[in-house]
C-alpha cells in the first residue's frame, strides 16, 4: 500500500529538520540538515517521514518508529531520533504536513469537453476538468479547480485558490471566496423549503430569491446541501469547517470558525456565532440564535436559543453535565419506581396504625 | 447584491396593484395603478418592489419600507402607502410573487452535447442541458427541462412542466408527473435495502423489481433518495413535498400535500395519508400506517401506527403535550431522587418509632 | 404496469421448478417441467411467475394468487399449485430471482463520450456509459460497468463484475473489490473531516493521506459519504451491505457481513467486528468497537464499546430490554411525581403526630 500511496503523491517536497521547527516554532533538539519528505502516524511512518506524538502513552510505538524524526510534547524526556519539541504536536504536525504536502499551481486550463457558458470571466491559471459545466457570466478566480461533473450555474463567483470537487453544484448566483475546498456531490443555492397553505391544504411555493454566499477558507464536505435565502442571503462565514451531509437551511448564517459535525440539520434563518461546534446528528430548529463558541454534543436537539460558551445535550437540549446526571439517573429508573410502591405500601400501614 | 439579483432574474414582469388584489381576493386600498415589479420582504424591498405584512410586531419595519406597496392582514389600520388587505399575507405574498416571476417557458431544445438513447420521444419544447443523458425509451412532457448532469435511466416518464436540476438521477422505469420539481443530487429510483440472511450470515441481495411513482406537483429536495418498490412501486402522491436528504425506503407510500421535512427517514413498505407533516430527523420504522394529517415533531423516532390529526413527539413518540410535560419532569429528575431518598429515610424512622 | 416492467426487463430466463428446487435445495410438490420466468410477491404475480409464502397468515392470498407455483415453508399443508417446500421461504425467494434475472454480461465497451485518462487498464469486457471520467492509471476487473456521471480518480482499481451507478464519485487511490454495487450519488474517497485549531481558533486543516478499500460483495447505497483515511485505510470489509444516506468517517473499519441501514453516522476509527447491525439513523462516537454480531435499534447513540452480540438502543445507549422498561416508566413520569409529591405529605403528617 505504501508504494501505492508514494506514486500517487505527485508533489512531494523534501524539507529539513531545521527548517521546519523554524515553521512551527518548535525547539529542535538534534540534527537539523536531516531532511524528511512527508509525515505519517507512529505505526506506519518510515525511514524518510517525520511522525507525531501526541499522547505520552503512546511512547512506545515511538521507540519502534521507523521514522526519520519526531514532533513531540515539551518535556526533559530524551529521545533516540531528533525531535522537534512544541506546545501543541497535533497543530505542528499539521502544518508542517500542509508544507510537505504543497507544491506550485499546476493549472492545466479549460479542458476543451467541459462546457462554458457565455460572458464568463476566466483566467489562464484555472484547472476545469471535461464535463464540469459553467453557466453564463461565471466569474472564477486565480488557480481555481474545477472537478469532472462540477455544475455552476449563472453569475457565480468564485475566489482565488478554491476547488470544488466531482459532481459539485453550485446553483446560480452563488458566491465564494478564496481558499474554498467543497467535496463531492454538495449541493450548493437550492431553493429553500418554504410554503404558504391554501385553504384546501394545498402548499403553495413561496419563491426563494437570494443567494448563498460563502466566505474564504471554509471547508465543506460531501453530499452537504446549503439552501438560498428566501431574500437576502444564506451565509457561511469565514473558517468555518462542515462535515458530510449536513443540511443548511435558508437564510441560516454560520459563523466563523464554527466546526458542523456529519448529518447535523440546521433550520432556516437560525445565526450561529463564532467558534459554534455542533457534534454529528445534531438538530436546530428555526430562528434562533447560537452563541459564540456555544458547543452542543453529537445527536443534539436544539428548540432554544443557547447562550454563549454554553455546552448543551440531549433533546431537549441541557446543559451538558445536567444530562451526563440526568442519564445516569434515567437508567435508575425501575429502582426509583419500586422504591415509590414500597413507600406507599409502608405510609399507607404507618397510615393505617 | 441588490443589483446582481436585478441581472440574473431574467423574467422579471411588471404588474399593477388592481391585478394583484384581484389575483389573490384582496381589498386593495390606495391607487390600483401603482406597478410594481417583484415581491421582497419588509426589509430588502426596494421602491419599485411590493412587500408584505405577516405580524404585527412588525409594522416599524413596514413604515421604514422603501416598498411601493405592501400586502398586509385585514384589520383598521392606516397605512402611508398603498395596500392589498387579505386573510393570510403570507399565502397572498406567495401567490404573487410566483406571478410576478412566471414568464413563457423558453425552450432551449436538446443541446447536442447532451446524450439522448434510442426510441425517446422528446417535444420540441423542452430544455435539455448540456451533459444530461437520457437512456432509451425516454418519454417526455412538454415544457421539461433537464439540467446539467441529469442521468434518466431506460423508460422513464416525465410529465409537462417538471424540472430536474443539475446531477439528478432518475433510474430506469421511474414515472414522474407534471410540474414536478427535483433538486439537485436527488436520487430517483435506486434499489429498495433488502437482504435474505443465510446460513453462513451472508446476505443474499432480494431483486429490487418495482418502480418509484411521483405523481403532479411534488417537490424533492436535493440529494434525497428515494427507492424503488421491492414489487410493486414506491408512491409519492400529488403535491407532497420533500426537503433536502430525506431517505424514503421501498414501497413506501406519501400521502397527498404530506410535507416531509430535511434528514427524515422513513423505512420499507410504510404508508402516509394525507396532509402529514414529519419534522426534521424523524424517523418511522417499517410497515406502519400514519393517519391523514398527523403530525411529528423534529427528531420524533416512529414505532408504531399513529392516528389520523395526532400529534407526537419523542422516542419513541408520544402524544406531543405528554413529551412536553414529560421533558420538563426529566429535567427535575434529581429532585425526584433526593426527594425518595429523604422519603426513605424519614419512613425508616417512623418505622422504628 | 406490468406490461411496462415487462418491457423493461430485458434478461428474462425461463426455469423449471425441478431445477429450481435443486437450487435451493427445496422439497418439490407437483409437477417439476413447469416452467416459471419471473418471481413476484403474493398480490402481484402473473400466471408465468412463481410466488413466494413467508408467513402462514398470508394463506388466503396465495390461495387468490394467479401465480404458476409457489416457495413455501416446509409443512403438512395441501396447496391447489405446485410448491417448493423451504426452510427459509424469503432466502429461497431471493436466491431464485437472483437466478432468474441473471444473464451474460452484455459488455459495451467504453462509450466514445467517457473521458478516459493515461495509463488506463480497461478490458474489452466492460460497460463504460457516456460522460463517465476516469483519471489516470485506473484499473478495471472484468465485467465492470460505469454508469454516466460517475468519476473515478486517479489509480483507482475496481474488481471484476463491479457496477457504479450514475454519478458516483470515488476519489483517487481508492481500492474497490468484486461484486461490489454502488448506488447513484455515492461518495467514495473524500477527505476525512480533520482539523487542529490554533491559538486564534482558527481550524487548519489535517492532510487525509489514507485511502479507502471496499471489499468484494459489499453493497453501497445512494448519497452514502466514505471517508479517506487521515494515514492508512478507511476499510469496508467483505459482503457489508450499506444503506442510502450513510456517512462513514475517516479510518472506520466495517465487519464482513454488518448491515448498516439508512442515515446512520459513524465517526472516525471506530471498529465494527463481523455481522453488526445499525439501525436507521443510529449513530456511533469515534474511537470505539462494536463487537461481533452486536445490534442497534434504529435512532441509538453509542457512546462507549459494545460487546460482541449485545443488542442495545436509545441515547445514550443501553441494553435494549433496559430500554424498552425505561421507556414505558418514562411515560407514567406524571404518576411518579404526583405519588412522590403525595407521599412528602403524608409523611410530613406523620411527622407532625
Amino acid at each position: 500500500m505504501k508504494d501505492r500511496e508514494a506514486s500517487l503523491s505527485m508533489m512531494k517536497t523534501m524539507k529539513n529538520l531545521a527548517e521546519l521547527a523554524e515553521l512551527v516554532g518548535g525547539r529542535l533538539i538534534g540534527d537539523g540538515s536531516v531532511t524528511v519528505e512527508g509525515l505519517a502516524d507512529l505505526e506506519s511512518a518510515g525511514a524518510a517521514q517525520l511522525t507525531f506524538l501526541t499522547h505520552e502513552k503512546n511512547i512506545d510505538l515511538l521507540s519502534h518508529s521507523q521514522a526519520a524524526a519526531a514532533v513531540v510534547p515539551i518535556s526533559d524526556r530524551q529521545y533516540a531520533l531528533p525531535v522537534i519539541q512544541v506546545r501543541d504536536p497535533n497543530l505542528a504536525a499539521a502544518i508542517i504536513h500542509n508544507s510537505l504536502l504543497a507544491g506550485p499551481f499546476q493549472a492545466q486550463g479549460v479542458d476543451p469537453r467541459a462546457v462554458v457558458g457565455q460572458d464568463c470571466q476566466i483566467p489562464a491559471a484555472v484547472t476545469i476538468a471535461p464535463l464540469a459545466v459553467l453557466g453564463k457570466g461565471v466569474v472564477l478566480g486565480q488557480r481555481v479547480t474545477l472537478g469532472p461533473g462540477v455544475v455552476v450555474g449563472d453569475g457565480v463567483r468564485i475566489g482565488d485558490d478554491s476547488t470544488l470537487k466531482a459532481n459539485v453544484t453550485v446553483e446560480r448566483g452563488t458566491v465564494i471566496g478564496c481558499r474554498v475546498m467543497i467535496h463531492a456531490g454538495a449541493v450548493i443555492g437550492s431553493d429553500g423549503f418554504g410554503y404558504a397553505t391554501d385553504q384546501f391544504g394545498h402548499h403553495v411555493k413561496r419563491p426563494q430569491v437570494g443567494v448563498v454566499q460563502i466566505d474564504d477558507d471554509v471547508e465543506i464536505g460531501s453530499n452537504v446541501c446549503i439552501d438560498r435565502a428566501t431574500f437576502g442571503k444564506t451565509w457561511v462565514k469565514r473558517g468555518a469547517k462542515i462535515d458530510n451531509q449536513v443540511q443548511i437551511a435558508h437564510n441560516v448564517v454560520i459563523g466563523e470558525d464554527s466546526i458542523i459535525v456529519a448529518q447535523v440539520g440546521i433550520s432556516g434563518s437560525t445565526t450561529l456565532g463564532t467558534g459554534v461546534v455542533l457534534g454529528g446528528q445534531a438538530g436546530v430548529a428555526g430562528h434562533l440564535t447560537i452563541g459564540d463558541r456555544a458547543m452542543a454534543a453529537a445527536k443534539t436537539g436544539i428548540h432554544a436559543d443557547v447562550p454563549a460558551k454554553a455546552v448543551v445535550s440531549g433533546f431537549p437540549a441541557i446543559s451538558h453535565p445536567l444530562w451526563l446526571r440526568i442519564s445516569s439517573l434515567i437508567a435508575k429508573l425501575p429502582d426509583l419506581f419500586k422504591d415509590v410502591r414500597e413507600l406507599k405500601k409502608q405510609v399507607a400501614e404507618l397510615n393505617r396504625k
